[in-house]
């Protein structure tokens, strides 16, 4: 039925697995457009009492699939219609009824970790690694990320991971609260079980529906959307100029990135899109 | 003066403590009254710079006074007109001109542990267990915890504990931020006056209180009022439907439940209530 | 160039250094205005990738520079013209295109912390000391750090730091997120210095710069600048009151403070400042 992933329902849990084992379950806006879809599956089957992702051999997610054109950042359509396809996976989360687990068993970063922030637990295998390095490849945050990761793990420790771009194991990402456990890669599956079926054995699925939606609505006025729409527009314009041409050949030749735009100069148009505030 | 709690002066500090040691100090609306009332006082009486609340007994707060008809989540008033009980006291904790630390003595859960969360400080007994179980009675949240509880605990940890509905010892309680102290019983008041002795012995009342408000209304454009109304909605409808009165007596029977009600079709017609974000 | 502070750029990294080692570092209006000059600079230059600020000598700062008049916190301006200026150099921070990293070689107290919460990373010595120690002064929060600190370590332990007004160690400090890393007092600027090149070395200025803007402004539909007009108010009204004085005195005489301000009759009359929400 899918072509990148794969489903399967056992026990009212939908578990959902990145499947391009040979990529590292690297993201195309496919495979995006196909988690939509199992999600859209999951909310209306009332079998579905809870989801898991988790992803096919060795990596949970390697992050946007990238060639030495960064093709997956451009677009035909113009920077006002553009909508970054993390972003659309991330809000799809942000609505579903259902709980959502993430089960990390290997590099998740890049959209394989900011997917996963909407998400309601996290655990990962001990040798999982995570990372935000979008600013090593010379492209902007997205899945509104912007709007989760702050909410996450708080401002401070969001903007040290985003700025340095760095990657980081499992057991940092737990003492930061990304990660609630830290499990041995053959357990990791099982726990994964154990939760989700303390929550379908035990709970009304409509008192937890109600709940999810709660909690997630008075986060505040504001809503990921909000970050959605920036973000849709940083990727749509950093896709195009020198700095992800540089940062994505320089990883894809395993060198250190020499980047060359300018804050002072070479900022996109729309930045500031705030208006300023007045005293 | 008051039946359900009791109420004490001494160094400047207010001791109120839930006073159905019989119930497991469980709440009832009428407590709910009395815990207001005792606030009221609090803040009008200069003599008071502290509040400290504790229970009577082994337990704290057993949460709401279920019986098998769960007739405390009924009204006779209008869906529009009702309002959740839980919500008032939190409502005027948030209030509140002066600090006000919970000393979880025992057990927490419901709205016993709910209406801690727009306390300053909580310290709890090594003896203290905490649970968010509203999806295992077939209820949902309350008591403005929707807006709270992920801003206390961040929101990951908010969605586990009220996912899975699972009740959780202190020191897990202390390691995600929910409690700041976990001490042996038999110190936990003369901790708790510790803490109030430090504040009234120390600081301005005047600059205690304006900063209390600063933070408070510094959290977000919104408020837990748009929680209050929201949750009151919540508790309204769900006290008359099928999965309350499923929770409420596998409660009561110490028996799994079995949930009947469907999130593809049994959700409240006032669900969502929120308008769609456009793009 | 400067008086009260000395700048420095080596491998792409400003380094501010607070400058008045003979009163701990502690704040004048002047330093305020030397910062922000320094911080325009650091974001005109290009050759800047990141900052980091410390202090000379045994402290990073002891605060605003008290005298028995507490006249730092005096304005011939009206209430309504007054701003707050460590909220000036906090909003200038916020706007900041660089990441900024906080080394705190010593006792931070008020100002000296409050303006460090804007900054993307804290780390700090083994000797350093940290308090939000207004409520002991009579005087209210500033700096922004009624927006800012529970953001950064959560409302509960944001509550308790500010009512107590109490000074703790750098380790507390950690554990409570407010600090990234504890380090021997030699290792300080040099652990600095490896995170900032580990940005410089490997990023694209643009990105983080892009990133940085993103999830600041993302963190609420409000901004600090409401925080920033409150707290200014604040300062005026309570740096000419009664507690003030007492509070300024004790600590300069080295007594506890006798506080007479009651909150029952002594607020000022723009308390409070928001509107009654309905329900």
């Amino acid at each position: 039925m899918y072509e990148t992933i794969k489903t399967n329902i056992t026990d009212n849990i939908m578990t959902i697995t990145l499947n391009r084992p040979d990529r590292m379950n690297a993201y195309t806006e496919f495979m995006g457009d196909e988690i939509i879809a199992a999600l859209d599956h999951a909310d209306e089957n009332d079998d579905v009492r809870v989801v898991i992702m988790t992803g096919e051999g060795r990596g949970f997610c390697a992050g946007a699939d990238l060639d030495k054109d960064a093709s997956i950042f451009k677009s035909d359509v113009s920077i006002e219609d553009y909508r970054d396809g993390g972003g659309l996976v991330s809000l799809r989360i942000y609505e579903l009824k259902k709980p959502i687990i993430a089960a990390i068993n290997g590099p998740a970063v890049g959209v394989g970790i900011t997917m996963t922030l909407p998400m309601d637990i996290r655990i990962a295998s001990e040798d999982a690694k995570m990372g935000f390095v979008f600013a090593r490849r010379g492209i902007a945050q997205e899945a509104c990320s912007g709007w989760f990761l702050p909410r996450v793990v708080g401002v401070s420790q969001a903007m040290e991971w985003v700025s340095t771009g760095r990657v980081f194991p499992a057991q940092e990402a737990k003492e930061c609260g990304l990660i609630s456990r830290v499990v041995p890669p053959d357990e990791l599956l099982s726990t994964a079980r154990e939760i989700a079926l303390e929550i379908a054995e035990n709970t009304s699925a409509m008192s937890v529906a109600l709940n999810r939606q709660l909690m997630y609505r008075m986060l505040g006025a504001d809503h990921p959307m909000e970050s959605h729409k920036i973000e849709s527009k940083y990727i749509y314009w950093t896709g195009r100029n020198a700095d992800v041409k540089e940062g994505v050949n320089a990883f894809l030749e395993k060198r250190k990135p020499e980047f060359s735009m300018k804050v002072s100069s070479d900022m996109p148009d729309f930045f500031p899109w705030w208006e300023e505030r007045k005293f």
